[in-house]
């Protein structure tokens, strides 16, 4: 028996013992173990001890893998003794903040289910598939200084929308949601890292809600991209789960039809088995599953710095919207609803298209452990208010 | 006369007493005067000598604008008295670093010369301009990690084109740049600014070069924009002039032919009569007139803000590429060789489409000050390496 007695601290639950996902609360850096924060910085954590004292994750990052993993195994022994260590504190999560300073967020597009869905409404004429969606994995530069933590409220967005008599301003019509897990970058800053070095790079993972007007969207991002309808707000859990706690939920991705070019290749299987829920008001609407998607991140990390580009602790790069082949598995309101066409109904008899205001929306994720085990994603939890 | 002799130390040089941009050497922040710098930390700066004691402008650009009003006229004073005051120190502007955290960064495409120029190449059967240009500064957020100071030398990015058997890998053969003017953002975190209140966010303005690979653009920029083909390298200036240098070089923008939505409207005028000069290994290539923007700069942070996103200190924003309506305005190979079918001519009689290995691009500006006297932009300038 751990000398944490906290109904959540099992290996059945998503933040057991196997999980030990990074965060910080009011008083500083901290480990969530089930329900609590165990507070890091007075802990005897030898050498690691260093890399937790300030009130934010940037010096871990910085750290890079060699200290992630000692302190890693170093806390997996603290929480399973059986007495508490010296200077163990158990606080309450609720008091989390956005654990690290975020450098560049970069939205990869890499579930070819959201990318066809998106195609055949948007460009119902032609293939769904741009020609170049195969051959590496799309993305676009986000805005890293509207990333805020789970929990803060979404304030609808203002914008140009078409109208009939030309563009009209106003709150967004088809406000949406975008499920997708967020890989959280640390150690050295590095250019051309390639698939087989980008896990090095990678402290954790963390689910991410890219907010997204799609009412501006549809009249602005042409041709350079989305820009307004998704630089108001993106959401990101406050605990940040190591990559390392994802040992055995990893799959191959989904086989491309194309021959890939030698930097995207890949000789380990680098997908997750993640499965994503999706609760609007306590409804769930979707179950997104990450293994569905066509591009891993150690691809999507090495084609980010194949042209010399460095990446550099506190990136964020995010999925895309993950959505897998059924109905039920769509990560947007968007594709949930057939862009607007088809309302689906919510436990309350309700329907819903896209969001309205005080609409709850909650993102929560679970991929398989050692030992039987669950891993667990924090929540990313966020509420609309009106324009 | 001042106790400064420079010879690039007056009125009708650009670093004279009417511009006095900031920068960092290597003993800390600094203002240019002429050739040399003015060390900063060491003088009697009042109420202001607190902002500029690190080693970056960050703290100077979080203190807003009656910080800078109050320094700029104390170094006004300064620099114009007959003897050095106590702690005067004048270094040498050669170890000028990035002078402060760039937080996220903007890339508008606001020359209607440039955008209709590139339309017309890549889109020969459109509309040059796509419907919403004329409605909305059009934008998208590039990498802020690789913003790099004048001088960095630059290394051709390898990258996805097309090819006639499907997409090959390698060297960019299309590497151009693209003769910006950037905004530094400081003041108070805000988000919905209006053009009115813009002005009170922005610290100052600098060069950018935007390096951009169009063989890589090509082929990856639908449908999310420019991803690869942007983010291995923007370079930009050492030195920033402070925004109350351009005092009388305000200019109304040109006309746009559609009625604005209020938030973009401007009662007051907020172009700005900066003339670029692009220099490829010596030889003027093009002069682009920033005048000709359509789009200013307080429009620009307007319409970045109007949906909820904030804008904070270190926030960097460009104009896109400044070209005129003459060809030897444009600011980019791109147009000045007409997508590469009309080579132009250096002064050494050889000719360039796109850049080659060991090319040297500099960029400079300057803009009518008050007096009669001239304000410059410091140079941008940069080495191209081989990939």
């Amino acid at each position: 028996m751990s000398w944490i007695s906290d109904p959540g601290f099992t290996e059945d639950q998503p933040f057991g013992p196997q999980t030990l996902p990074y965060g910080v609360v009011a008083d500083g850096v901290a480990v969530r173990v089930g329900d609590q924060a165990l507070l890091l910085k007075t802990l005897g954590l030898g050498k690691c001890t260093e890399f937790v004292q300030g009130d934010s994750l940037d010096d871990l990052l910085k750290a890079g893998r060699p200290v992630w993993s000692a302190l890693r195994a170093k806390l997996r022994e603290i929480v399973r003794g059986t007495s508490a260590p010296k200077g163990a504190e158990l606080v309450p999560i609720d008091t989390a903040k956005l654990p690290f300073t975020v450098g560049d967020y970069v939205d990869f597009y890499s579930s070819r289910h959201h990318a066809e869905n998106v195609g055949r409404m948007f460009r119902p004429d032609g293939d769904p598939l741009t020609p170049n969606w195969t051959h590496l994995p799309i993305g676009y530069h986000g805005r890293a200084g509207t990333v805020y933590v789970s929990g803060t409220e979404i304030t609808r967005p203002n914008g140009q929308k078409r109208g009939s008599e030309g563009p009209k301003f106003g709150p967004s019509e088809r406000l949406d949601i975008e499920a997708e897990v967020g890989f959280v970058c640390g150690g050295p800053r590095a250019a051309n890292v390639s698939t087989s070095r980008a896990a090095e790079h990678v402290f954790g993972v963390a689910l991410v809600n890219d907010w997204s007007a799609r009412d501006i969207q549809a009249w602005e991002y042409q041709p350079l991209g989305p820009f307004l309808a998704k630089s108001f707000a993106t959401s990101i859990g406050a605990w940040i789960t190591p990559l390392e706690a994802f040992s055995v939920a990893r799959v191959p991705t989904p086989p491309l039809p194309n021959k890939l070019h030698d930097y995207l290749t890949c000789d380990q299987p680098w997908g997750l088995d993640i499965t994503i829920t999706v609760e609007l008001n306590d409804t769930i609407v979707a179950r997104p599953p990450f293994r569905e998607m066509s591009w891993s991140f150690v691809q999507q990390l090495a084609h980010m710095t194949v042209n010399g580009a460095t990446v550099r602790p506190g990136d964020l790069f995010a999925s895309g919207t993950v959505s897998g082949p059924e109905k039920d598995e769509r990560g947007s309101f968007l594709e949930l609803s057939w862009g607007g066409k088809e309302p689906f109904k919510l436990d309350d008899g309700s329907t819903r298209t896209f969001l309205e205001d005080g609409d709850t929306v909650r993102l929560t994720a679970t991929a398989p452990g050692e030992g039987g085990s669950v891993v667990g994603l924090a929540e990313v939890v966020g509420t609309v208010r009106s324009a």
